[in-house]
C-alpha cells in the first residue's frame, strides 16, 4: 500500500482542525427547510379515498357547535346549517375555498434569518405542546412547570441549530390567572428566542392584550402585520366533528389581528377519532378542511397551517401513546394529505411515552421524527423534549433532541447522485494508481464538512477512548450543556427600554 | 354525551383481559416478512446511474486478488484476467449471471415456522456482527465476549418475536483456537435458537468440520441439504475492489456443501469506499455483482443474499460511525439497488455508536432500523444489541431492541385504506347517533389486538402511575427479563443423545 500520494494530505489532527472552522450557512450539511418527500405510507388510491371520505363527512355529517359568528360567515360562503345545528359543507364549497387558501406561507421570525418558508416538502422541526410537568433528570422527578422553565426552554431552543421554531411546549403552572398566563407565555418565549414563536390563547378576551404586546415588540402594529413572528395554535375543533366554540372566537379575532393560524385538529384514534389509522386521518382531514373554509371565509388567503394532528390511544387503556409506531404512521400519512391539497401542513412527531430521556425515549422520538421528515412534513411539532405522552417537558432531552433532529435532517437531505458522487473516477484512481484507500483523498476531505453531520453531545468514541474519558454519561453532558447555555446572557432578550415599557404596561412574572 | 350504547361494551378491565388472550399468528399486528418499500432515497435516474457506474467499474477497474480457483471458474464464465492480475467483467457477463441467480431465496430454520422467505420488499430483522466486547450495563463496563455470552444471546433471541434470525453477533474471545472457535460458534448459536442462524468461517480448512456438525444436527447430509438452516456471512471482498482470497476459498467450499451465502461487501465510506454516499453504494454494488458472478459460475442459482453492506466513517477521525444518519441512508439506498436487480438483499442497520443503551443508542438504532424496514430491505443485519460501532454487544439492549423493532415493523406494515378503515359509517354513527366518542365502539375493540402493537418493556404509564410503580428503570427491567429468560431451560437445546454425539466428536466448550 502506498502511504504517500499527491492527493493525500493531513491526518486526524488536520481533519479535526479543518472541521472546527465555521461553515457558511449554505454549506452546512443540514439546515431548515430541506426537502423530504421520499417516503409516503399511503398509495395514491388511498389518498384519494381518504379525500373522498372526508368530503362525504363534511357534506353529510358536518360539524356541530360553531359560534354564531362562525355560522354567519360560513353560511354566507355556502355552508348549510341543519336543523340539528350542524354546519354541512358541499363539495363545491370545499373546492372553492381550497382555491382561495394560501399555498405558500411564511412563518416570520424576529430575526429574518429564521423565517420559515412553508411549502412543498420543506421540513422544519420545532417544539410544541402543553406539558404541565418539568422532568428533573437528576432527581428522576416530575414537578410543575413555571414561567421561568418556559423562558429557559426558549433560550435553549434559540441556541439549537436543528430546532427551527419554538411553539410553547408547556403551560406556566405558577400563573393562576389565565390572562396573565397568556401574556407571560408570549413574553417568556419571545424574549428567549429570535426564532418563530407559537402560542395559544385561552380566551377571546385575552387577544387584544396579546396583540398590544406584540405590536410593542415589533415596533408598531404595521411592523407586526408586515412580519408577524408569532402564530397561534388553535384547537378549533373538539373531535369528532365539533367546532370548539371559544377557540373559534379566538381564531376570528386573531385573523383580524394578522396572526398566522395553526388549524389544529387533535383527535385521538380510538377515543375521539376512529381507531383505524386511515379513519383517524380521514376525520382530521375533514375537520381541517372545515377550518380552511372558516379561515378563508373570513379572510381569503390568511396564512394558516393545515394541522391534521391526530394522536394515538393505547387501546388497552385509552391513554395516549405519542411514542408509538401507529403515531409515526398517522403523522406521515397526514403529511401526504397536505401535499395532496398543496397546503402547508403540520403534525406531531417526536413525542416520547418514556418518562425520562432513556433508550425508549430515543427510539420513540427518532422513529416518528425521521418518518415525519422523510414524508416532507412542513412543520414537525413537538419534535423535541416531550415525555410522558406530552405531560412532561425535559430540557436535557431537548438538548439531546438537537443531535437527534440533526441526524433526522441528514436523512431528509437524502442521497445526491451526480457524476462526481458516484465516484467512478475516484475509484479508478484509488484502485489502479493507489493508495488503495480513500482516507486522505481530496474528495473525502472536501465532503467532510458539507456531506456529513457530526453530533454535538452524542458519543462516538471507541470503548478505549470512552474509558479514558471517564465513561461520560449522556445525561450529565446534557445537563452541563444546559447550565452553560443558561449561564450566558440571552441574545434574544429585548432592548432594556422596550422591556421597561412592556413591564410598565403588563404584569410580567419573569424577573428583569 | 350518551354514556350507554348498544355498540359500547366493557371498560379498561375488559379491554386488558381481551388483550391478554393469545393471538393467532396471522392476526398478530406484526410478523416476519411484512412488506416495506414505501421509502426510497434514490430516484429511478439515480438508481440507473449507480447501476451504470457499477458496470463501468466492473468492466474497467475489476477486482484484484481472486484465488486461482476463482480465476479459473470466473474466466471460464467470461471474465477477463488482466496483466495487472485484476479480473474484469464485461457487461454481458453481469447480465447473464443476473439472469441465472436466485431471485427468491429461503433461509431455512431448524423450526420451519421460522423460515425466512426472501424476496420483494419482505423485511426481516436479526442480529449479526463480530463484537469483541460484552456490555455490562450495571457495571458500565466493557469486557471480552465468551462462548457462553454467545449462547445466551442466541437463547434470548429465540424468545424475542421481532428478532427473525440470529447471525452470530460476537466472537468467542475465550476460545483461542480458531477451528474450535468456528465449531463452537455454530454449536452455541444453533443450540440456543431454532431460528435461522448465520455464522462466518475463519478458514477454508474449518469448513469440513463445520458441515459435519451441521449434518449431525440436521439428522444427515440429505436433510441438511434439503433445509440448510445456517448461512455463512462471507466477507468475500476487501474493499476497494479486491477479492478476499481466503474468504473466497471458504465460500467455494460452502457452496459445494450446500450452505447459503451472504455475499458481504463491507466497505467504509471515506476509508475503504468513496466518501459520497452514492459512491459507497456504487462500489458495494460493483463488488456484490462480482460476487454474484462468482457464486453462479460455481453453482447457478445457489442461494445467496446480495450483501451491499457499506459502513460510514466519521470523516474527522476515520473511525466507524454505524449510528449516523449517513449510515441509515447508505443502507436504504442499497435496499433500492437490491430491488432494482430483483435480488434478495441484506445490509446493516440498528448499530449504535453509543457505548451503553442510553437515549443516544435508542435514536441511533431506531432511525436506521425503521428506514431499512420502510425501504423493504429483506435482511436487516445487526438490528439489535450492537453498541460502540459494532465493538460491543449488550443483552439488555438486545431485549429492548425487540420492542424497538416491533415498533419499526409496525411502521413497515403501514396504513391499510379500505372502505371499513376510512370509517365513514362509524363516524356517522358516533357523531349523529352518539355516543360522540369511539372508546368502546366495536370497531375500536376489534382492532385493539390486530392493528396496534404493544411494547413488552417500554413504559406507557402516566407520571402518576409511574410514581406508584416506583419509577421503574428501563435497563433494570431489561436485566430482570434477561435473567428470567436465561433461568428457563432452552427450548432450542439439542436432544441429549445428539448432544452427546456432538460432544464425543468435537471439543465443545459450553458445559452440557
Amino acid at each position: 500500500m502506498t502511504t504517500t500520494s499527491p492527493r493525500r494530505s493531513g491526518g486526524r489532527a488536520a481533519r479535526t482542525a479543518l472541521r472546527s472552522a465555521p461553515l457558511a450557512e449554505n454549506l452546512r450539511p443540514v439546515r431548515a427547510g430541506m426537502e423530504g418527500g421520499n417516503y409516503g405510507p399511503l398509495t395514491q388510491a388511498g389518498i384519494e379515498r381518504i379525500h373522498q371520505a372526508a368530503l362525504d363527512a363534511l357534506e353529510t355529517i358536518g360539524l356541530a357547535d360553531a359560534p354564531e359568528s362562525g355560522i354567519a360567515v360560513m353560511t354566507a360562503a355556502g355552508a348549510i346549517l341543519g336543523d340539528d345545528g350542524r354546519l354541512r359543507f358541499p363539495r363545491a364549497l370545499v373546492e372553492d375555498m381550497l382555491a382561495k387558501t394560501s399555498k405558500e406561507v411564511v412563518f416570520h421570525a424576529r430575526d429574518p434569518k429564521h423565517d420559515l418558508h412553508l411549502s412543498g416538502n420543506r421540513v422544519h422541526f420545532g417544539t410544541a405542546g402543553a406539558a404541565v410537568h418539568m422532568v428533573d433528570v437528576e432527581g428522576r422527578n416530575y414537578r410543575e412547570c413555571t414561567v421561568q422553565d418556559l423562558h429557559d426552554a426558549a433560550r435553549i431552543c434559540d441556541r439549537l441549530d436543528n430546532i427551527h421554531f419554538v411553539q410553547r411546549p408547556m403551560v406556566c403552572r405558577d400563573i393562576p390567572d389565565n390572562y396573565e398566563m397568556d401574556l407571560n407565555t408570549i413574553y417568556a418565549v419571545t424574549s428567549g428566542t429570535t426564532k418563530h414563536v407559537g402560542t395559544s390563547f385561552t380566551e377571546p378576551d385575552f387577544v387584544d392584550g396579546g396583540l398590544e404586546m406584540l405590536h410593542m415588540i415589533a415596533g408598531g402594529e404595521d411592523k407586526w402585520r408586515a412580519r408577524p413572528f408569532v402564530s397561534n395554535s388553535n384547537c378549533f375543533v373538539v373531535p369528532p366533528m365539533k367546532f370548539a366554540t371559544e377557540s373559534c372566537q379566538v381564531m376570528e379575532k386573531l385573523i383580524r389581528g394578522g396572526m398566522p393560524i395553526l388549524l389544529l385538529s387533535a383527535g385521538q384514534a380510538g377515543a375521539t377519532a376512529p381507531a383505524p389509522i386511515a379513519g383517524a386521518i380521514t376525520q382530521a382531514v375533514a375537520e381541517c378542511l372545515a377550518g380552511i373554509i372558516y379561515v378563508n371565509a373570513i379572510s381569503p388567503g390568511h396564512p394558516c397551517v393545515f394541522g391534521t394532528w391526530p394522536f394515538v390511544s393505547d387501546l388497552r387503556t385509552g391513554a395516549m401513546s405519542g411514542g408509538s409506531g401507529e403515531q409515526a404512521l398517522l403523522t406521515a400519512g397526514c403529511a401526504q394529505m397536505h401535499k395532496f391539497y398543496g397546503l402547508p401542513g403540520g403534525a406531531a412527531a417526536g413525542i416520547a411515552d418514556a418518562k425520562l430521556p432513556d433508550m425508549q425515549a430515543g427510539w420513540e422520538q427518532a422513529m416518528s421524527n425521521v418518518m415525519a421528515g422523510l414524508s416532507g412534513l412542513n412543520m414537525v411539532y413537538e419534535a423535541a423534549g416531550m415525555h410522558a405522552s406530552l405531560l412532561g417537558f425535559c430540557l436535557e432531552s431537548l438538548i439531546l433532541g438537537d443531535d437527534l433532529l440533526g441526524q433526522a435532517m441528514r436523512c431528509v437531505r437524502g442521497i445526491e447522485v451526480t457524476e462526481d458522487s458516484v465516484s467512478l473516477e475516484v475509484m479508478r484512481s484509488v484502485c489502479l494508481e493507489g493508495p488503495g484507500h480513500y482516507l486522505g483523498h481530496n474528495q473525502t476531505l472536501s465532503l467532510m464538512q458539507t456531506e456529513y453531520i457530526y453530533p454535538e453531545l452524542a458519543d462516538r468514541s471507541s470503548p478505549k477512548e470512552w474509558v479514558e474519558l471517564g465513561k461520560p454519561d449522556l445525561l450529565k453532558k446534557a445537563t452541563a450543556r444546559k447550565e452553560e447555555i443558561l449561564a450566558d446572557r440571552s441574545a434574544a432578550r429585548f432592548d432594556p427600554e422596550l422591556d421597561a415599557q412592556i413591564r410598565a404596561k403588563f404584569k410580567i412574572h419573569l424577573p428583569s
